[in-house]
């Protein structure tokens, strides 16, 4: 543990990459959010998974992965020297009880937004962007900025089960946690289940980006689309790992062929610079269908561009 | 699907074992236990799964891998000459509702029974045996034969949760599922949360043979064991494939250093022929967590021993 | 086995994907072709692979990934309403003798053509496609469209061994089955035995577009030469899954270093959408050589947007 | 090239063992058997499986994990110091034409005979001891040492195939090739396509040594029985990577459950010191199914145990 | 950070085990050995490793892998009852300055000593060894316990390099930080550089336990080897990943067939309870060569079993 | 061995690509560079690697998958019609001394320039550009064309090592190897030790492309801006396989997400058709971090465009 508002984050070129218990980007492990400006945790959680699960194994390979981070990204940013940023580990769970994990997690949350702090996450399954949300907007709903294959607004699962990684959206709309005018779903895809899939996000006024318009768009455009919508208001960000191309991100439970590739991930994180983000999360990486890590590393990677576009915030 | 009582295995020296949809054994598809002796079941549920999940995608790697299986076992038992068998697909499940899951695994159980036919299982992980064993034991007690590198005898997780994959035989014992006097325990060895871990099998009764033991024993003087206490009377015999060494079976939740050779479990479950088994499972395999199929192709060997062993039975 | 003609795809939102023996995008499982609009099945055999074979596990690996697509895809093209369609399972094969085997495929597809029913192919090594264009075009030539980093127009490999997946267009060519000026080979990139490889299929008049020209085209260039050429007669498809780059899809024989990515793919065959397609095949998918599931999802996935591009053909 | 009789490997204290091209033990490739005691070579053909193929890439990967070897075995055999030791390459093989192949085969293992070198093959799947057997034998058959799990006696598959991996001890014994009271089989333990598969190599008069019996003897035992049983004449030793248990050598076409450990195989060849040894071959090392290279590795720590074994031998 | 001597560690059934950052065994992290009576530490450092590298990467995957360890080990040790243990992190290492990376080492080692904590290390490659000793026998000179397929005795490696993975106990000798006649090196294998290799060791006067020999022995009859040999006095154990068989313990540098199996180790190391253990290391996993982690996992296993030795000697 | 100035390519449509000793393109095994126009060569050593190791297997493993290469590239150009060329094997190496082993590489590469041929290099970690640097370009700065994420222009890691893979370039301007103003570095953007990383590169006058400007110039405008400022002068090319995207190329030490497809990185080399190629390399290719070998096979592919730049330019 480190004194509260401490950031330190350990130099590659002075001790290896491998060294070491791996927190998030090597930074150091806090007991909480307190005194800090950004602090990344985990929600290993997969409880909400319809098809194949392994997400609860996320926030660890991602820290893992992570180590391959430096201090500066590609544009110049270095969020370090204007932000305080830990590791706080990850987020109380219960495996086996959606309701009290939920809780669980909404509490965390409250917590890091009590404290001041721009919360980062390494997911789990894309369930936990609802308690996130719980947290982070309960006082206002917030844009949101969601990355995905698909939209994640279905009603129930299996029978009557409302809370699944198919449906946090809609019940963040129900919710009142997100402002539908503020909202942007990006990279969808999939197959669907019926030609009605996407009617509920189109009636609740979402702005919907289907895989062939992002890359007609491609990234510059998607960035004006998103700029557009979101304004300066809050916003959160949601990145689900497999709005990439399966051939990019293998470790995901629904990967869906025909995603994005990382350059244009990166570049439009990177676009986001400047916006008032809340919060943001990566979800979905499964490391047991993993290959080589590449998924794992492609988290990570995602995880320090927020951190960016957050610091690049901080500066406007 | 065939007419019931159907018995038709093809035979890979006249069509390639690569060909074909892949049921269990390559046998018939059927749609009930209704005219058979013997019939192979799936149940994709991993939802007591504490640490790694996966083993819901168990049976349709082991029905995948069952294709390298043959009509004769070494032992010269040829279970299609004697038994009518077929494999009647997947019991359905509920991934996000237990209580509900439990009860539809212990319809599809009753079914079975009452049609006669002897159920061969593959999980799915090892919390599917308690509701296995309310459709087949609700009448009266069975014996157990328990082949598992851990109890299961554990009472609660994560809080109060009684129904995961490391609770189900405290639960069967409390329920009057299992004669704790004519149950065995064989291959005991994982680290333990606490020095009290045994007591509950202890106490109920149950016949433990920790590894070192077993060692001692070896093949045959585990199978001595086994016939001496079972007995004549009904039993199950429940086999998770972490029993096995992790270097033969590292496909599963929870490995353990320091287990069983599969010649070691073929001979012990070989062993078991002319007991009065009224049904058995291969549970924990985890396809997600396997290199090169081989716990896979385990699973489907150990299915396969104890249908001969089932119809070696038939034959006493 | 079901009545024929009955379509009916399990829904992956009240059953889930890992459950039950997979058929090709969870259909039914018919005996024959007869009653249906579209059927798929699988040619298990690699008896015509120079090098790395494997592809003989093609359908079998198709059809556990096929379980991941729903019922609509991305355009909103949903097939089985407007079609009825099957699994017929695979077509007998004779890893032994290419002779035999070609007649053996051959048959299975003239009774296809009989039905009335177009054959989607999971393949199996290219020289499939020889034996299905032998049963579904022996009465004229059809128009191709062939997606491949090679052509397959070799004459023979290692001696005179005249069938063999470098070979099959160039014994169509011979044997009348294809309109040399309605083919287009797309995607041709592989490095080359002799700098007089593209002869036969430039002189036969196919029009060949490298990969060089693929990607300056763009997909929307793309379809347009394929429309001008093929027009509105009868086109079979063949889409060798090395057309696509070896990080897309490392699971193949031949792989050849820059090809396609996947959403060029998918919008290269939705391009299709109206043309009178008698049959499509996605072959050389070798399971042994992929990593993570990645090929055979995006063959399974060719398969599905296939299916849509008839379904939408018969629309029109 | 080196010139003939010419012995030197490269001593991996000095040269690492990752540098260089493969040659089998890092030893000479030399364009001929002319002037070998012994010689190592590869035939890449597995035009004979049944199932799953790859074993073509055998020799490839034998001889990369070979670079592994030393130049003294663990009972302090030292080969090269008795023996002029070589690669030759690969026997030239037609992947296309099982008769014409089987030719190209018989007449390299021919010059091998004439010019009085002793064999050790690394397969390619075992269809191919037939034809070296033709080549080293045809004047007089010899004893058989046959570690396998199936004992390849079958007569034909899909249809009228003689020429198959499952079939060349059943023809070799049709042949003259082997002397079956001077042949033993030993770990067979496979499941049978029936009751009668054992038929053939009974009457034929193989000593069979099943794989329950293989334990009871132990390698002790084992040896034993083989020292008994062939004599002082000349014997062929053939070892099926598939005797071995899938943990120790999943990288096979055929595995079975339940095989030998590697320090009991290890044992066995070590066993065979001083027999007159012809030849020896390793078979059925499939790479595209290994894990972690460890059967390949297997396959040519066994390939330097035959070479012990013979260098035991010419000393003896 | 924790208190120094404040032990607890974290309850698998109350938090999930792939929750959290991953230290040894889930203990606290301490910044010293200051106040424990045994440590867990990593040195990540490979540059010794003369073939395949990769052992830098051991301790954050043994790391890892110990979540599956639980408090209590199959003989009823529980640690934790009567020892303070913490991880005290990971040794600084220079990757590119083996003189300045052994004297960091040795400093380390040193500074546990002075602390009187009982080191259990992580590797790391072979060399490791030597720095460790150089820190914890300043003072006189330790019975060694070697579990390894090779000595580690030779000279030098690439001309006149001395200190390497394959030296550390020749140096050892020289440097008299080990009582040869309280010494054992057990499970012996590989093959030779030359017929002289087992010299040094011999000449030094230690107990060589070849693996034909450690077969006979058996697990018991090592035991009574070692405690005869190493009596009361102050031993530090050494256990090479290498001694077990390469399929149990795939991911290591220089994998040698015919090794232990995990329960025979197990059973060793259990064997040392009641010794006067001053540290222990497990050496030479090396994460990129393994498959499914089960190396990693055998290492974890290992360093618990160690720790369950030590606490036994404690109650001693 | 060939006589020297001999090339004969084997053709694979003759004999199987997975037969025989892999040479790089199935070359003839030269002793020496003497006769040659081009050569292709190893450099098995990664002491220089500050993080991920393995290069060292990187020849092996490029040797093995370029058979897959035939004898005329996509663009037509056959190299082997113009060129004598030969692998030559690898370059002795010292994996514990860098200073010694920079010199047995400087004199490998002088032996070659005096000889007169082109050599083409199969690393071995980035390090080794330096020293073939020293052999090469001794009597005259050379222009220097490098795909990389990095810039590989530091000073010193983990205290004063100044010859590691990430500074070869700066000791190259520093011992006037380089031309700085015909120098260009494209594809940079891994994340950054600190904001001054790239300021040595620009203040020595380097042309840098970073991964943004990489893409808007695409292929042709990056080709112009090579063409432009190296023009008719001599030029060594080194391509770090890391350019590529971790999609493309997993098997490397130092992945940095949003690289080059492999399609681009083709259009590039062949777009330096008609320089003065002096020499070029692959490194960082590092097969125990690969999947599926997809990395091995773009690095030999690239080794394969490289020649085949250089026949361009011998013709012109």
């Amino acid at each position: 543990m480190t004194h509260h508002g401490e950031t330190h984050v350990i130099d590659a070129s002075q001790v290896p990459r491998f060294a070491g218990v791996p927190t998030f980007m090597r930074l150091p492990l806090a007991s909480s959010a307190e005194g800090y400006d950004v602090v990344f945790t985990g929600i290993p959680y997969d409880g909400g998974t319809t098809n194949r699960s392994g997400a609860r194994h996320g926030p660890r390979e991602m820290r893992n992965a992570s180590s391959m981070m430096r201090q500066v990204n590609a544009n110049g940013i270095a969020p370090y020297q204007s932000l305080n940023v830990a590791d706080i580990g990850d987020c109380p769970v219960n495996p086996f009880n959606v309701t009290e994990c939920l809780d669980m997690i909404t509490a965390h949350y409250a917590a890091i937004a009590a404290a001041g702090a721009v919360p980062i996450t390494a997911g789990g399954d894309h369930l936990v962007s609802l308690p996130i949300l719980r947290g982070l907007a309960a006082e206002r709903p917030v844009g949101l900025i969601h990355f995905d294959s698909h939209t994640d607004t279905g009603d129930a699962y299996f029978g009557k089960n409302r809370y699944t990684h198919g449906t946090p959206f809609r019940r963040a709309v129900e919710e009142g946690l997100i402002d539908s005018s503020r909202t942007l779903q990006i990279g969808l895809r999939g197959s669907l289940y019926s030609p009605t899939d996407y009617d509920f996000a189109r009636e609740a006024g979402f702005r919907l980006i289907l895989m062939d318009e992002a890359v007609d768009l491609g990234p510059d455009g998607i960035i004006r689309a998103i700029r557009e919508r979101v304004g300066d208001g809050p916003v959160y960000v949601s990145f689900d790992i497999d709005c990439l191309d399966p051939s990019v991100a293998p470790g995901t439970g629904t990967p869906e062929a025909g995603g994005f590739l990382m350059r244009e991930a990166q570049k439009m994180v990177r676009g986001l610079n400047g916006l008032d983000i809340i919060g943001a999360d990566v979800v979905e990486v499964s490391p047991p269908f993993d290959v080589g890590g590449i998924t794992s590393l492609a988290g990570a990677t995602m995880m320090f561009e927020l951190l960016c576009a957050v610091a690049a915030g901080e500066k406007a």
